[in-house]
């Protein structure tokens, strides 16, 4: 069971499963994130790569607010220089325990599918500051869904795979590549046109942006 | 911010930590349960206590499936004797990863609102044998809602509380009719019919029955 968000990380996870012989399910959840259009991008992405099985779920926290990616009132943070380093606080796109309501949906999904493991494509090094991206968050997740699932009192816990945890963004870019992703389409911005056009200037696409860079200098 | 499902126990947790002088915001979660009764009970009831805020949310599990409660082609088990006792066994009307997801909304809602607690009605000595209502279970996720948000991070994590964790369900019940809980009102059945009206047969029921007599007998 893949969290595919239609941003690169998570495309990856989604691609190098499938390569490793694994079948893969996605879970995309539509939080009400001002960036809807990865929606759209994660079913171009879900069919591209042949998974199994998509759905995409509504939950709506933006009912809850707190966040920039959830609520309009709340302006997503810009650079002027689209390659300036994003800064190691968390900033106000932290979206209230995200990925915590994430893998828990993931699990509920994997579990009622008889599925062996949940994949989801954080990563700690080139990063947004979340603290829900860290490995030790992760750890302590899988600890929890052990212990609050049939599937891991009665035997076999769900394995969290997180391939990506120790990757820099320009090596799961690289990988991305190779792995056949369509990168073109993943929407990685956290404040797009309605169209699905990065803006640029965010976090998440000044991180993309430095990726490419840095592989260029290496090509 | 309390989990409040329109059921005895968590009304009971609302009641209680209303009458302790917290200020209660409450989250339902419409989950595709069967038992939708319980969504109206919960709107009466958080009326009745005069909580904060109320806010119920749908999460469509039913889509994810695997459960009686969610599938209307897998039967809820019933006992003739309204008064058998419930097996030990994780029944089929188990919901994959429930109190995972629930538990994971709620802390996403209180880190939103600046909430101190997160509330949640489970209890461990007369329960239908679900694994995400053990201690065990609700430490672990502490800690991984610790680690995986903001307020974890900058210093003041959510407190989990549990406050019906030792009690039985005659104790549960006795404390709801001193905190002036409109019990009649509450929806414990996990197939009640269209009108709310429970069934008497299935675990919940029978739980709830058990504790009737209990206090019956004591009086």
């Amino acid at each position: 069971m893949v969290l595919l968000s239609g941003g690169l990380d998570s495309a990856t996870v989604a691609a190098e499963l499938i390569q490793d012989g694994w079948r893969v399910h996605a879970l995309t959840v539509d939080y009400g994130q001002r960036h809807a259009a990865e929606i759209a991008a994660a079913r171009e992405i879900a069919a591209a790569l042949g998974v199994e099985e998509h759905l995409v779920l509504p939950v709506d926290l933006a009912a809850f607010g707190g966040s920039a990616l959830t609520d309009a009132s709340i302006a997503v943070p810009k650079s002027r220089d689209p390659l300036a380093p994003v800064e190691a606080s968390i900033p106000v796109t932290y979206v209230p325990a995200r990925n915590l309501v994430l893998l828990a949906l993931a699990c509920s999904f994997a579990e009622a599918r008889g599925a062996e493991a949940v994949a989801i494509g954080v990563n700690a090094l080139d990063y947004s500051g979340y603290p829900d991206c860290r490995p030790e968050f992760v750890r302590a997740f899988a600890e929890a869904a052990r212990l609050g699932t049939r599937c891991g009192v009665e035997g076999a816990p769900l394995r969290l795979l997180t391939p990506l945890q120790e990757l820099s963004k320009a090596q799961i870019l690289a990988r991305a590549r190779a792995l056949g992703v369509p990168v073109a389409r993943t929407v990685s911005c956290y404040d797009p046109s309605a169209a699905g056009t990065a803006c640029g200037r965010c976090d998440a696409c000044r991180l993309r942006a430095r990726a490419e860079r840095e592989l260029l200098g290496e090509a």
